[in-house]
Parts: structure tokens; sequence; C-alpha cells
């Protein structure tokens, strides 16, 4: 089986996108973009063994190479429109390219966005490149560089469950519903599509969640000029991570976890349609803190200064 | 150094692209298509060892990298604008880095092409995934499925040169002229994007010759469900090479060598245009043979079929 057998056989099917020209299949893909849009493009790579543990369940390698971008459009404000894959692989599994496949067009089609072109190479270990091209209005972009003293701290979902879901996988726990339920949240992230693209009209700044809650609410602070204070108890914790973990473990994977691809922005803290998008949309939007003057994230627990960074390990208990 | 280090010290730089409204650095670029235009979409991937030899120079790697997506956009016949890298590396080494990214970017500026967005992640090989986006009229673009029976068959430049370089980086060969042009055109191939725009207009099919001018051609007759000939006389081999390689593997380099990244292409075989443009863009363009009814590849030796798949060893004589 060659790299065009592979293409053929795996990732080429039938779209009803009028937008796509010529689809897969020739040297490029030809897309009409939407008029008087600004397209918004970007690339995110999972390495086998890096990004997710080779005993990942190949239909979840699929559908997180998606989301991990989708979120990243997200983050933008955007619509997702068309894909590409760039896939090396040790060898042409059978078995492997089909779960892949359909994990990936699972994600592509509860997302709306097309396969439009792709690459299969061979390689030592598998990785995984997806880019996406999304569409925004002019000038309606969401970046990291716009928080602005005075405005609150915001974060969709639930923080911490991917982060410990891929420690049970790493490291294993006792099955149980609330193990399970982590475990999928690694294994099937959300992306928060619905949200990026509603809060694009009033939001000052936002980023995805996908290096850990602190890190990446650092980049965005950094990226504005700005200094915040994070509010520790009002970081959105699910009951299944506090009732299987410690809180500081839970705060610990909340904080430098990663992988939650939740949305962390900025806005105006009495924003009002807030809390009407989070009903309206379904998706539970917490307020964990502010934005000041300065630089640097203050971690307050119940008001006082905190020092997150505990360096104990994470046991399952 | 981590990933953020790495993408702003050797990747970020100013661009006067006024297109581009959000660039490297965020989530993703916002770029604003030009109006009135088709986007194309194209990704390639090299792995070190695969793609190209361990020992290649960092800035041939990043150069190269580029121009196999750029020939794929000239394929398409259309104008490169803007292009994504995921970078995978085994180690964050500053030499290689600094000079991967000088030659990725000499390619880039070369094609007028800018750097919108990237990921760099580790691994246990180097892995270059890069994606251009161009721009194309609409109705324009080329596709591998035009060719109609009539059409004459074109390649741009010469073929083979590129798969007896690589063929001397891995297996040596006694330094002179003549092998330096042979390597550095495997190291720095040319992507045919000014013919391929130009010839967007009256081009009926094309394709580049990555894969060998045999097997490319062919995936393009069978997308056209025709037949065509190929005449070995006429294919376009460089002084440097016939003198280097005995005229057998000098045609077995041309046909199956791959890597030269010139552009085949069908189009009405009287076509004067195609002389003038030759002339004008400074690009040799060969006629090497004819479109027929029917599917497969006819070689002719002086107009007399001839089984081109000598099996021998490739020897620098």
């Amino acid at each position: 089986m060659d790299e065009f057998e592979i293409i053929r056989r795996y990732f080429v099917r039938a779209s009803s996108d009028s937008d796509i020209r010529i689809p897969i299949g020739d040297d490029g893909a030809v897309l009409q973009p939407s008029p008087d849009h600004d397209l918004v493009s970007v690339v995110d790579t999972l390495v086998s063994g890096v990004h997710f543990p080779e005993s990942l369940e190949p239909a979840d390698v699929g559908y997180r190479s998606v989301v991990v971008n989708l979120s990243d459009v997200a983050a933008m404000g955007a619509r997702p429109r068309w894909m590409t894959l760039a896939l090396t692989l040790r060898e042409a599994s059978h078995a492997w390219l089909e779960r892949f496949a359909q994990g990936l067009f699972e994600a592509a089609d509860e997302y709306a966005v097309t396969l439009v072109g792709g690459d299969t190479t061979r390689g030592s270990e598998t990785v995984i490149s997806v880019q996406i091209l999304g569409d925004v209005r002019p000038g309606s972009a969401l970046t990291r560089s716009g928080a602005a003293p005075g405005d609150g701290i915001f974060v969709t979902g639930c923080v911490g469950d991917a982060a410990a879901g891929l420690s049970i996988l790493q490291s294993g726990a006792a099955d149980s519903e609330d193990v399970d339920y982590l475990v999928r949240r690694f294994a099937r992230p959300s992306a928060r599509v619905a949200v990026g693209a509603a809060i694009a009209e009033f939001a000052h700044a936002a980023i995805d969640v996908s290096d850990g809650l602190y890190g990446d609410l650092e980049k965005m602070l950094l990226a504005s000029g700005v200094a915040g204070s994070l509010e520790l108890s009002k970081l959105p914790l699910s009951p299944q991570l506090t009732r299987l973990v410690k809180r500081d473990d839970a705060l610990q994977f909340a904080l430098s976890g990663g992988e939650d691809y939740e949305l962390c922005f900025t806005a105006d803290p009495d924003a009002a349609a807030i809390e009407e998008l989070a009903e309206h949309l379904g998706v539970a939007i917490s307020r964990i803190g502010g934005v000041n003057e300065g630089n640097g994230i203050t971690c307050l627990s119940d008001g006082r200064p905190f020092d997150y960074s505990h360096p104990g390990y994470r046991h399952f208990h």
C-alpha cells in the first residue's frame, strides 16, 4: 500500500462544501474563500509518545489531532472551514489507518471542517501535523494581546481533567466511572469553537489552554503587557476530578497540566452577555480572576497570595 | 530553549506583506485573501533519512522544504503567498536551527512567500511539514485531469539531475564541477512558479515531477483518462549528467529518479506561445511526447517502442 493508495483508501471522501473547487487528490486543493472575510491559518503537531501515549486508541489520536487545531481556530474567534493532514508513519497498518481516519472524520464532521489535502510519509515514529483554515469577519479576530487592566479573566468548561486523564493513561488507576470520564477528556477533548465565535464580539483577548492554564494565561498577559490575579477557589474543577484526587493535586492538574483545550479570555468583568452566552451554548464559563497593571500572575487562595508550584507527586486515591 | 523561544529566535521576522493582519506568534495567523481569487492549499513533508540524507547541509534542508511545496503551487498555476512550518526535531541545536532558518528564508524571499505560522515539537527524528497557501484567478487553476488526445507533453528544465545528485550524496563520487552541479540540483532545486502561472492560461493539465517523470506523467494521464507516448531522445538531459553517467543510467535517473521539481504539462502541440514563454522566462521547455486515447505510457526510442525499466545499478563513471 503506497502513499497514494493510503490517501485514496482512507482520506478521500465526498464533500458537500461547494466552496471547494478542487478537492484532495491533485497537487493542491483549490478553495473559494468567503467574500469579505479574513482567513485564519493554524497548525499543530502531535508526536507519538510525546503528545499522546503510544497505547492511545487510533480513533482518539485522529480525533485529538483535529481538535487541538480547532481549539486554536476557536481562540481566534474564527469559523473552521478546511484542513490538511501531514501524516508520518512507521508502517502502513490497515487497522491503525482505518481507526485513525474514523476518529479524524468524526471530529471533522462534528465541527464542519473538510479535509482538502494531505501528505503521507514514512518515518521512524508517528508524527501528525494538521493545518486548519478558518474564516472570520475582518477586524474581529481575537488575539492574545488585547487584555486590559480592569478586565475579568474567564475560562470555559473545567480545567485539569485532561491532564489527570493522561496521567491515568500513563500510570494507571483502578477502573471507575470517574476514571473513564477523565481519560475521555484527554482522548476526546472539546474545541470551544462556538464560544470563540460568540465572544469574538466582545472579548478583549483569548488563548486556548493547551500547555496549562497558568502558562497559557501568562503568555496572554505577557502579549498584552499586563498582570493578572488568579483566584484558586474559582477554578472550575469537575466533580470527577475532585472525587479522585486531593485538592492540591487537582489544582496542580488544573494550573500546569495542559491538554484541556478550554478557552481562557478576558472581557469586561460585568458583561452579563457572558452568563447569557454560557447558558445559551450550554458551556460553563467561570470568572477566575482579573487583569491589573504590571506583569506576572498572582495566585490567590481565598484572597490571600498562594504559591501554586506544589512539587508533590500526583497520586490517585 | 523551549518551543516558544525557538519560534521567536529563528522564525519571527518582519514582513512587508500588508495582507497579513496578524503575523506568526498568536494562536493563528489572520490573512486577507486577494479579492476575486481562489485559494490554493498544498502540503508536503520531508523526513530526515527518507527524503534527504542526514548529512545534507541544514540550509539546503530549509531551502528544499519550501521549494518542494512551491513546486505544488506552481503545478496548480498559482501564486504563492503564505506558509506555515511544522518542525519536529530530536534536539534544539542552535547551529542547525540557524542554518535551517537561513535556507528556509532564502527560498521564501526568492519566491515571495511569507512564513505566518508554525509549531515546533520534539521527536526522535527530523520531520518538516510545510504548508503553502497561494492564490489563482477563479477557474484558471491547473489540474492533473485536463489532458486530451492530441496534446503535446512538455517538461521544463532538465530531468534526472537531482536524482543523480542524491545518488552522489549517498554513495559518493570524485569531486568535480559536474558533480557539484548535480548535487546542487538536489540541494537547491528550482520551483517553476513563473512557468506555472504563465501556462495556466493555455495548458490543459500539469503535475510537478517529484516522484520521477515516468510515474508522475502516469498519474496525470490516469487522472485525465488518456494514454501518452514518451520519446526518450527528446528528454532534456543536462550536459553535466550525460558527461558523468552512461546514457542508460541518465535515462533511468530522468524517468524514475524524481526530486527534480520540474513541471510536466500538456498543451496544444503547436502552441507557439510555449517557445516564446520559454525564451521570455529563461527556462527551457521541451516537448517530450504526446497524448493519445487509451491508457498507459509508451516509451519510444527514435520512434520505436522501448522498455525503459532498465534494472542496472547506477554507476558513476
